[in-house]
């Protein structure tokens, strides 16, 4: 490709890029940067010029990195005023944000994969960002290679979203479709995640749903122009959902995800308002949404022009996500190169976040009662006395073995209820002298 | 949200949008140019202004599309020299490849939803484009709502794409979907899809294939950066699939979906190229596009450092479609008040276009066989001689009602093997003396 087909306002004058972190992403970075040199000067229009990486141990061996050591550095805050992009694959709070906000009022683009500070403080990084008239890019931020930021920021820009549903972290991802394949319990296919490398060795994160909270804020954030954070997204992990939960879910047909949901809903008290949670759900197996395996992620999305739309790919691995880097970086590169900025923070909605009690879902339910005449009528009243109305029950009769007493499981479906009213109906039913036990309720998504 | 934030080298100069055609499309983006008008103004960082629509009928009414009826004309011609932005929605090679030459020598950048005038003619359109200096965006000629090629243009465009399967034709898709869950034929179901809307009267465009391989060659074009025109596709439509080839796609887990297939490989003399075809295929019930029901599209791209992706949504539709030339619209219109210009044509890697006979694929192979000891070594050497090799047999007894006479059913599927392979293999089991029938052969793929 002759490069004289690109007009180019700064001559041959390199775009400067400092990277924060060479792990495994940044590593990642670093290797394609070089290996697809050629191909970023033409998309860009000026050369990319990589100026430091900084790390923590400047003496580790990075011989797998094919860059000149010397560009190895531990003085990340001089590194940042040295460049035209900042590419932050650092992680956490700090001080990844002491680094960012030095780099745009240095005047630098800044590029970052880092949800959990996004989710944390993004609109101090918005502003910052607008102060200094700079891009801040995040798309490797929620489900790595996808490009799911982009055509929200801007394909969508113009329609009404609805609703997320997402699939956005892997590890809990591979977890729940292996308990579903093998029908094996939680804390063995846990342990069968972190010896392939799915799974980290303190879980925990991905686990109890604070890596995908942290995603759910930033698509909500997106989809309905208000400010959400991390902390503002109701959570539930995974870590009770058992191998009886999966197969209840399998009976009816469906399988359990960890969703991560943003909606666009009315509270009870009829203030319009956005509903932002993460917990895991039963959804039917015709959804797209259930033929996510392994550890894949995707994202639904309803919207009033657009209708359904589902993005699907890896969420994670080094490659993946700085692929999703250098996209941004060639779209911020281009508007150093050619004038112009991508679009800023949009929180002009400013919306309600509502209290999780107001959400409204199907749930599932399931029960041990006596095997006696009657009790289904006194279940079926605890749920009318609360608000709730059934879809389906099915009755099993089995016989307790301790007690050899005969006992009957119910499984109950709902139609759409609200959490309040959800819990209000489980409280009457453990109050009841017919039912023995609730043995599980889960929620029932994308109806 | 306040206006002042936005810098506008043009002040409050109107970006001046001509719009072509207010049909299905055109009448959704009118009444979306006039409804989200503050909303487009402040994403372009400047206001729209519909200076004219050009039509047939200039007497039709028009009183759904909420514009001063003054605006409609027939004089396209004189319209295109007016705009700063050319919407193209007529459809069709001419006179729409004419006007959007002219538009852009006289300046204008063009949005357009016209596959076919792409697939025929996009390098002529993109040459006009670049002796301008003005932007060609696409975005609604593939998969309607669903923002594909902008990935494919931006996100992807460092990766190597290695394999794109597309449902890409929502007509076609809606038939085979109904034929799988109500067993009925093809013919029948046509008339059903055509009663409900989803078929044309004339379903030739739909049905045979041709629409599809539009898509697929645009997509091929973007994915290897290599020039695809419609008629370099391979095509075969869906009218000879039967109601036996579903359930015996049913019967394996698999279901049939049109498929638009573009993919990076090498021909059997050893050239590097790409092979782009459509055309029906059994793909398995795990498979991501396999969920993919009703009348949504969907696009399954692999990349080396990407991985797998998908984008699903829906493929037609007035407002899903105007929604993609929006999305277009506001870039085309940031290029046009803060400079720049998007990615123009990329086709660099200039590779050349196999031979269908050189694609590779799995087979299944309907065959009705003498029913006696023997036949099936008789099969099963028809197969080794012509290199292709089996991965499964499963055989069926039936009585041939007209003749009374034992016959069984073979059904095989076979290795990958190239369609050249495969002909042969199919010739050589029509001439055997053992085989009474090749009743249906068809692909399979997504492995
Ligand atoms: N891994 C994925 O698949 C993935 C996917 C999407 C998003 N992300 C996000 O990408 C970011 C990076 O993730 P990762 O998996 O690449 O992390 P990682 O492998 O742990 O790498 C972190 C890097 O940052 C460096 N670092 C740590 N503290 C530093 C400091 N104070 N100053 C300078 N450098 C410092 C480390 O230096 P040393 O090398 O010297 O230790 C290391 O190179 C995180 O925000 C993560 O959430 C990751
Ligand atoms: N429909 C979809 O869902 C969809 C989806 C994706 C892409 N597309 C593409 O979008 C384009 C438009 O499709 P459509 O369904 O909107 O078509 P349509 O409903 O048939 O509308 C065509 C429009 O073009 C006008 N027109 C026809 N010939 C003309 C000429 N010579 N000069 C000026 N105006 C002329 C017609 O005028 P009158 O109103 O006076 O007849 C009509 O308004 C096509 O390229 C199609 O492939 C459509």
């Amino acid at each position: 490709m002759s490069m004289s087909e690109h007009t180019n306002p700064l001559g041959d004058k390199p775009i400067r890029v400092a990277l924060l972190g060479c792990g495994v992403v940044g590593s990642s970075v670093a290797r394609m940067l070089v290996e697809s040199a050629d191909d970023l000067r033409a998309r860009i229009g000026a050369p990319v010029e990589l100026v430091g990486i900084a790390v923590r141990r400047v003496g580790k061996d990075r011989s797998d990195v094919p860059v000149d050591p010397a560009l190895f550095t531990t003085d990340a805050e001089d590194l940042v005023t040295r460049a035209d992009i900042v590419v932050e694959v650092v992680g956490g709070i700090d001080p990844a944000r002491g680094l960012l906000l030095k780099a745009m009022e240095s005047g630098a683009s800044v590029v970052t994969a880092n949800k959990a500070l996004l989710a944390e403080d993004g609109p101090t990084l918005y502003a910052a960002a607008d102060a200094a008239g700079v891009d801040l890019y995040y798309e490797a931020a929620v489900a790595g290679a996808i490009p799911i930021l982009r055509p929200m920021r801007e394909s969508l820009a113009g329609d009404d979203v609805t609703k997320v549903l997402g699939i956005v972290n892997g590890t809990t991802n591979f977890v729940l479709d292996k308990m579903d394949t093998t029908g094996a319990g939680f804390e063995e296919t846990v342990a069968q995640a972190q010896a392939l490398g799915y799974a980290e060795a303190d879980p925990t994160a991905d686990v109890e749903g604070f890596d995908a909270a942290a995603k759910a804020a930033l698509l909500a954030s997106l989809a309905f122009h208000t400010r959400v954070k991390g902390a503002d997204v109701f959570r539930e992990g995974i870590s009770d959902v058992t191998a009886a939960d999966i197969a209840a879910a399998k009976a009816m047909d469906h399988v359990v995800k960890l969703l991560a949901i943003c909606e666009r809903t009315t509270g009870q008290n009829g203030t319009s308002g956005v509903s932002v949670r993460v917990h895991p759900a039963m959804i039917a197996r015709t959804h797209p949404l259930a033929s996510v395996r392994d550890a894949y992620n995707a994202v639904f999305v309803e919207a009033s022009a657009a209708g359904q739309l589902m993005f699907y790919g890896r969420g994670a691995g080094g490659d993946p996500t700085a692929l999703a880097v250098l996209g941004d970086l060639v779209a911020v590169a281009r508007h150093i190169v050619a004038g112009g900025r991508g679009p800023g923070e949009s929180a002009y909605a400013d919306l309600p976040i509502l209290d999780v009690g107001d959400s409204v879902t199907r749930y599932h339910i399931s029960l041990d009662v006596e095997d006696r005449p009657g009790v289904l009528a006194q279940v079926a009243q605890a749920f009318a006395d609360t608000g709730v109305s059934i879809e389906t029950v099915r009755q099993h009769i089995r016989t307790n073995s301790s007690s050899g007493e005969a006992r009957a499981n119910l499984v109950i479906v709902t139609h759409a209820a609200t959490e309040a009213a959800l819990a209000a109906t489980v409280d009457a039913l453990a109050a009841s002298e017919v039912v023995a036990e609730v043995v599980s309720v889960m929620r029932v998504e994308g109806a």
